[in-house]
């Protein structure tokens, strides 16, 4: 994904011999059609793409409450509807103009844009019924659709935080965390890459559709809180021992992997940015292939790993194994063959069955799996670029070695540091952690008083 | 969502300067893609719009199975996929020709229309293959693409009723009741306003996804059949207090919920009812956006309401809430700001909270709160289209508040008396209630003999 | 569904007036947004109903993990997710181009194409960022969004053997069987009709998005399978008594046959292959209303005759009238009025409630009426394509009844041998069921070790 005002004089270009033609006396009807079109191709994509990313929310809240123990479920789907509401709202009150900051496209609101003095400028629309000719002001898709889709983004974003975090964090610390997150930590790091800045600009830095400035932002924060937070009673035994905490819903578990992979059509395939040409929907239509195959590839890797390593299938691997190959191909989803997407994918998949066991080593507990998954796999998916689309003489735009990785690192110290700063300030102020009869008890009954079960008997 | 028919003229003159050109001797190829192009364009809006609508068939069925008792879900299940059937068939059977009764715009197909003999016509596609000059003749979009997407808002209606007097209804009559409403009460109000009729032309009535045409509609018809049909035994106790019967799933509930929200992007979206132009594109994209966070303001209001009233956030108000939100921006998602959009939201989800403990006390027994939801947000929503479009000097077709208010009188009044009379009819005849000891024992097992969790043990 | 490139000529000559006048000193820019548009429509129509589809393996995973019984439902979840992800890769490296074989499309990538010495030639996708002209060398949409919805139909092949298969069946023979079916016996024979093969130009077979092609193959290899395997032990009793084993949870077999609906929209409508046209957005949408239609019809057809047979509703047969009546429409959802759709799925309801207490007097054990639903109504299907599009003087091209029926038996035959074939193969060299001890213990906790949930007592 690119920095969208930057592209609209690409697209300009692309549309300048319309645009000329228009000028002539020549047929303008037919001509503008054209550029009309183009608008609305592109705004369609960020209307699809956005709502196949709204969907994501919901599998992020069916993977989570079908993987935490189901004392604790009504909670977790507490913080996962709540994150996504105020993160749209966080988003749209501060985070969005933010995330842009050279000046907003919106032309005709009445926004000035310009970095310092927007932190609290609210996103705008343009106005009900514009123009045909307005096409050109607003650049090459409505502000509507673009806003509509760059939430989702924000939003996928804290809702990785909420699994790692899951069946001991107090409800109100993790919403205000979300807030924050969404209101700032999440659109400054973003601009860095997407709204036009220094890691776009002078670092080269590729990142098609966030393994980094979405993914690990999010594993980030959540590792931070998962260290901060403490691991859930009981799950490292004083014998050193890992005690398993068993997913109390694995068809959810499974829904939630499925709607996560259908939503990264959207992700992915919506971060082209742009329908409206032959080459783009081209490369939309490649991006929707190679996403399915790398969560394929990431599939397969993880039922045979864990066939291998421990003689039977781990399904929760291959669920996971699937979301790390969607992260993995996530940063370049354009320029891998089939063959290349399905092996980025694979790699995710090993990554993720690898590394949950030594999370549980260093005993930071992350009952999902989300930073393997998000971070991890991220990270890789970062560096992957270079696989099929590094610098060369024929490829000057391409991915440096030293670009990606000082991006990683970069962006990794922000989020270190801002969400390590406010997990900090919430532990010492209202306190993160619910207390230890609570969550022994659950989550449910006793933060809530509602459970999610309350007619099923525990075996 | 405006009368079709009705557009077309408009249609025809924002693509006049094209049809203009096709009279000339100048490249017709070209004007004839532009002109192509919006009908496709505006066909392609009312195909996914009515996909995402269908979606929330599967969302009222999931949101309701997981907020009964557990007893009562296989019933549940049947009764919204049976529902939704049979709502498919009476609209294409009665309701759609019913629906708009000034003439079909069918051109092609062999019906004549009008309001008077129409009542068992049935609804009729476009021929197979017709040729791009027929998209004159058949307006603006094909007539399959709005039938499909019409239907979908009919089946909302139903929906709508069903989770209201669960746990209680016997099977059929309820079925006879839907097929009652879907082919004739909905159809017969939804003309006055969508089909052209009075409440359009002579009441400036302005409900553009259907807060009222639809949602409050739908409470009504469940208010009547709650009245008539009674509380569940043992709801009410003796002492006047409010027993609590908890949802046996919280998880589908919540997932019901995030389903519901996705399918508004279709509800709202499509309503604008056209994709082929800059402006049109813009406002849908608009309207997704403002959709979006009015749910969000929903949510939040009843997250943050419920933990000052009782001390703790109560999930299924959180659920409920975004509901109200996207119900109460449902009558107006075009013209509000995305601040007032928000807010406008916010304002549904207290309703929820503050009305949900006002029926109970009335002793109406809403299963899942729909009438707070549909109902009494719907009202609140059609009112607030004078928030943000207002009839004024400079906004003539602007709504005023004898025109919401009196449209939303006699919608009340006719649905209240002609679901009140069917209610009545079948009650004395084939009675509405199953047996005392049926519902004590739960619907699954004496009506169906089908349990939906026949191996869960009850706690 | 008809064979694309034979396809790309007729597209070319509607598109020829635009063509020629791109040839003139005429306006170009015009024309070319004509041409690029309907690529681009083409192109979308395949990425949506590509994704749709997609979304039937969720739904797939969700309807046969509610049918299963609590103890087999890890695993059925785990063959779900690996067959999707395999048929994925195996597609890709083999079976896309086997299905295609007189020359790829895809022009601009390396491969030659011609039946013979393709067998392992991969998929492959036009590159990065083609331009306009390409359009025409490419066809008339995007090879990307054409293998991205092809591979979608494949694997739903697959998904269809795994539920009848259910609850006895060894993971790791299973996936083995998925592979070759979807790397060779589902392309070979799709490619008999939709590759340009002698069913479709010898026999003029019709089946538009594939009853026979699809369904029936998933149906057949699912029959041979349950034939080799056996019953589940304790399923026929010795006094020939059928004893019923419940589906576990309902509501996700609900949710499951809700998804498989809403991604049958993509599976008949994105079979029109076309959508840049007005006649084919018309024509879209017609599959759109008739494949809803046929559904209900399906649904409402089951709910009336179980009431009728057996005093009460069966929930598990509506939901499979409703599937049963999709797969009738599935070969042509076109040509039939919304009347005729409604009855040709009507009768594929009542197919299912009559057939499936038949398989179980064959002591064929299909775990969740896969065979009835795919099979017995894909072939009525295929047949009632003569009721509203057979040959005639007017309809040259329209479907005979010995072409129909031939080319359900040749493809009847070629699936019944290579997958019996098959399934002996694995029965004789690795055996294809679990123990007796482990089939009767479950298979989630026997061999995965992995329950699904974990802590719900047994009632």
């Amino acid at each position: 994904m690119t920095y969208l005002k930057t592209l609209a004089p690409a697209v300009a270009l692309i549309a300048l011999p319309s645009l000329g033609l228009a000028q002539d006396d020549g047929p303008a009807a037919g001509v503008n059609a054209s550029t009309d079109s183009v608008f609305i191709f592109n705004s369609l994509l960020f209307l699809i793409g956005g709502f196949l990313v709204f969907w994501m929310a919901a599998g992020f809240a069916m993977l989570e409450a079908g993987l935490v123990r189901s004392k604790n479920v009504t909670m977790q789907l507490t913080k996962n509807i709540s994150l996504f509401s105020l993160a749209a709202i966080a988003y749209y009150l501060v985070g969005y103009n933010l995330m842009y900051p050279l000046g907003s496209w919106s032309i005709g609101s009445d926004e000035t844009g310009g970095y310092l003095g927007i932190l609290f400028s609210t996103a705008k629309l343009e106005a009900v019924g514009i123009a045909a000719e307005a096409a050109d002001d607003y650049g090459y898709a409505s502000t509507g659709s673009d806003f509509f889709f760059q939430l989702m983004f924000c939003a996928t974003t804290a809702s990785i935080v909420s699994g790692t975090l899951a069946e001991r964090i107090k409800l109100w610390p993790f919403l205000i965390f979300v807030v924050v997150l969404t209101a700032f930590i999440y659109p400054i790091q973003a601009s860095w890459k997407w709204g036009g800045g220094f890691l776009d600009s002078q670092y080269g830095f590729l990142d098609f559709a966030g393994s980094t400035v979405v993914h690990s932002v999010g594993g980030w924060a959540a590792l931070m809180g998962a260290i901060i937070l403490g691991p859930r009673i009981g799950k490292y035994a004083k014998d050193g021992r890992v005690v398993p905490f068993l997913g109390s819903n694995l068809p959810l578990a499974t829904l939630g992997t499925f709607i996560l992979w259908l939503g990264w059509f959207g992700f992915n395939g919506g971060s082209q940015l742009a329908m409206g040409t032959v080459g783009d929907v081209a490369d939309v239509s490649r991006i929707f292939a190679n996403t399915n195959t790398a969560a394929a590839g990431g599939a397969v890797a993880a039922l045979i790993l864990t066939q291998l390593m421990y003689g039977k299938v781990d399904l929760t691997m291959v669920l996971n194994g699937a979301l790390a190959g969607l992260v993995s191909i996530t940063a370049e989803p354009l320029t891998p063959s089939l063959g290349a997407a399905t092996l980025i994918g694979a790699v995710g998949g090993v990554i993720v069955v690898l590394t949950v066991p030594l999370l549980d080593k260093l005993k930071i507990d992350d009952v999902v799996g989300a930073i393997p998954v998000h971070l991890f796999a991220g990270i890789w998916g970062t560096m992957a670029v270079l696989l099929t689309n590094a610098q060369s003489e024929t490829n000057p735009d391409g991915a440096t070695f030293m670009g990606q990785l000082l991006s990683i690192l970069i962006v990794a110290a922000f989020v270190i540091v801002t969400s390590g700063i406010i997990w900090f300030i919430l532990k010492v102020t209202m306190g993160i952690r619910v207390s230890e009869e609570h969550e022994v008890t659950g989550l449910d009954s006793s933060e809530l008083g509602m459970e999610a079960y309350p007619e099923f008997a525990k075996g």
